[in-house]
């Protein structure tokens, strides 16, 4: 991160670009701004991560669970970040993200703080969203940041890399376009379900528009081999065009869908809620999604092998009686939100091999 | 908690029953459902405590107190469950039960999590109360819920106790229903102010109708000997049918009256405000309430070795002027609180044995 | 604080004053009151720090920001206050003053718990502000108080100090009167940054009238010999009465003036934002106060070794384009509130000969 070592790899010097012409370059221009020797250090995209990354993390999530099955084993997490605090910056509403990096933290012993409500910060007094994050890096050596902006958290690491103690910068959701450790969790829920990735169909419904969760997925199953994703929604809530420029260029192959039991073929099916806080004008309400929710019905439909993910939380695209499904992965896939999570900030302060 | 336990001693099987079935039980023949190993695991109802629990538990808060004098004392307190996590779920107003719990929490090492707004949370994107306690218990090891509805702490001890990794829940104030820690607590200050609780006579006086420290304390009682409660209320406001009918078929002797002077012979003066929270109608606003006031002309009324106590918040019912009166012992049951739930903790996660 | 130990050196009795009486005295008259043994134990105004005092606290804030690199020295500190616990009461938005006190308490391995919005506490039940106060106390070891009340910090130390277990409060900013800590934090600042504070010329800018840290500072100030404070306003926000009374009275040598461009002489220019949330009839928006912001073509007015300071939020008046003047040190000025907050907590509780 310091400019001088970008300075030897890149043929431009990316501290001395605008925001703006920093935000326009592609990431594969700037993914090295957010490394440090020569880790992940912030995590932005779902595109940062690689197969070899993913590989560690999954598997440092898997140690982490296991020592934290007793209270010695935990009482040594503790200690490894102990000197560590961070602050999560939460303006949008959250319980799940909130409270697995809230825990997360705990585990690894980092001491936290929060700031859940705007109107209780000093952006009630006026303060830029920029300087409300210089205030938290002031304090603390991480922020971890969910803002309906969906830029804030790329220019908060691209403030605080700048400044003299830079800091890590953790996206927990970015408005309606990114939510990477997200992504991490669902793959992740995958491997440990069929111990490995490659060679999936997966199945995504819902509100494909604005489910920042499919975006981060679709960029992270690149990573590996054979894999078919079919998009299944309505048509006014298709997958954008961004992604679909991204899938003609990507490994992965995919169809689009306005038939839910095209799921009949797949390995996962991940179901997504109509994201309607994003809503302009109303326009969730104007069409009728009750076709792209999950039913007991069609749980025949399904393949005996296959498992059934959502982000959560749900409405009634996925109805509590699926809960008892034996494919009914989410509320694991919900906690392995934390250990995944875990591992990352292990990884990020670089104490994975003391794990 | 594991069905086989259950349905070794019992007739039905707990664990098959709807939600609906098993919340219509009578607590006798639900209280199984919510031990472990075979203690008190859910702490949901006063119900649940009886003598053999309550000397224990006044002993431990005792030993607590005692080793919390010193650092070396509480460094070790915060060792015993320094393995935990905790997500304090507050969805009504709270200033005390929750400091109380949290700081409990502290001092046993417990690290903690909370959610005090419904609108910070997914609820505000239309997720179940049933969903947001799931999603709770797949990052903690204990929920502590005050909630306006009055069986959503019984549900979500019902809900976890069958997943695969129950966590105990307890209740910190369910609507106008229970409140059991405040009646621990209250009878822990009549314990510690009089050596015992058999042969006392206590005037409840205030909101006897939706004062949920009312039920609690009255059911707690019932383990005491001896036992007269005199509930003085104006006649909108007087105890509901089913304490009515638990005091008939109960150990405690009680009367009724609208004179607060009847205070006179009492041991305990046990004040509450008016609940007007739960007003429908502003039934709160039609009733002069000052004949309900404890006023200093009162006090000479009173025994002297009689105790004041309230569950605390107050307002005119308990003007400030009694602060100085010796027999005002409600500052000192509000810290009372605190000790006794770490000890309930303590019982709890069995680690009473090593303090 | 016990009475006493006051009544030996005091002619009158100060427990025995009515809270009107007490309050009512200068404080000269009833700062032993808010020490012990006999340090200051409550911190709520900047006249209770003398010279020795302020040197102790910076000395030690330099001892914690080494100790602070590492891992060892951190978990040291951590060990200091681990038995102790606190209550953080910001019942005014803040981000900064809450993160720093917060962290603060974290470095020195104080836990924590908040109450930041007077809707989820008791008051929306109506406890009095003072009976909240009380139940503070009731669980924790240190009460750190924001409010709009301009008197509600000194009245909690005024009723805690007389129950039988009285604990340190700190005003971390009481309405539109005092920030002892801001100004700590600010004339520590000035001392890192020229080595000594005597000699230093202080030009003060925008709303002197409600800006608290104006009226700290100056307090904190008096303690250093030959200060000249330059205070620059439009006539609506002139220094309130009060203070040039403190002025003519003080070692402190001051002008007012309605022009920015008088900062040229200055060592230090302090600039604040206009406080409109203490508006009764939009007073700040009856004003232009363009006039009174620094703009990038005043700083080549300033002398080359002067420095820029602001205790934040700021708007207008100092633009971001400031930020990169080696002469601009709010943040790390920010940044230094952290550590001084640290070495007052570590002084009241008395741990500071062990950093």
């Amino acid at each position: 991160m310091p400019a001088k070592k970008l300075s030897q790899k890149h043929s431009i010097d990316l501290n001395k670009l605008s925001w703006n012409d920093f935000h326009a370059l592609p990431l594969t221009d700037k993914s090295a701004f957010f490394k440090k020797d020569p880790r992940v250090f912030d995590c932005l995209f779902a595109g940062q991560f690689d197969k070899d990354i993913l590989n560690d993390l999954f598997k440092l999530a898997d140690k982490i669970r296991t020592k934290a099955q007793t209270k010695r084993g935990l009482d040594k997490l503790q200690q490894l970040l102990s000197h560590k605090r961070a602050c999560l910056y939460f303006a949008q509403p959250s319980t799940r993200t909130f409270l697995s990096f809230q825990n997360a933290c705990h585990i690894l012993g980092i001491k936290t703080s929060d700031i859940r409500s705007t109107a209780a910060s000093s952006e009630a007094k006026g303060e830029s969203l920029e300087d409300t994050i210089r205030t938290m890096h002031s304090y603390v050596d991480l922020i971890i940041i969910r803002h309906s902006n969906p830029y804030i958290a790329e220019k908060a690491a691209w403030i605080i890399n700048q400044t003299e103690r830079p800091i890590p910068i953790i996206n927990a959701g970015s408005g309606p376009q990114e939510h990477p450790t997200q992504a991490l969790l669902d793959v992740y829920t995958i491997k440990r379900a069929f111990g490995r990735v490659n060679d999936k169909k997966i199945a995504m419904i819902g509100d494909l528009k604005r489910g920042r969760t499919i975006r981060s997925l679709t960029y992270l199953l690149n990573n590996y081999k054979n894999i078919h994703i079919n998009y299944i929604s309505t048509d006014s809530f298709k997958i954008p065009d961004d992604l679909v420029e991204f899938l003609d260029k990507s490994n992965i192959s995919y169809s689009q869908s306005d038939n839910i039991e095209s799921i009949k073929d797949a390995d996962i099916v991940y179901l997504t809620r109509i994201q309607d806080e994003y809503d302009v004008n109303n326009e969730s309400k104007l069409v009728d999604h009750s076709n792209y929710w999950l039913k007991k019905e069609h749980l025949k439909l399904l393949k005996k092998d296959s498992i059934i993910l959502h982000p959560l939380p749900r409405r009634n695209e996925l109805p509590e009686e699926i809960d008892d499904d034996p494919r009914a992965l989410y509320w694991q896939q919900e906690r392995n939100g934390m250990w995944i999570r875990t591992a990352l900030l292990a990884y990020i302060f670089k104490v994975d091999k003391a794990i």
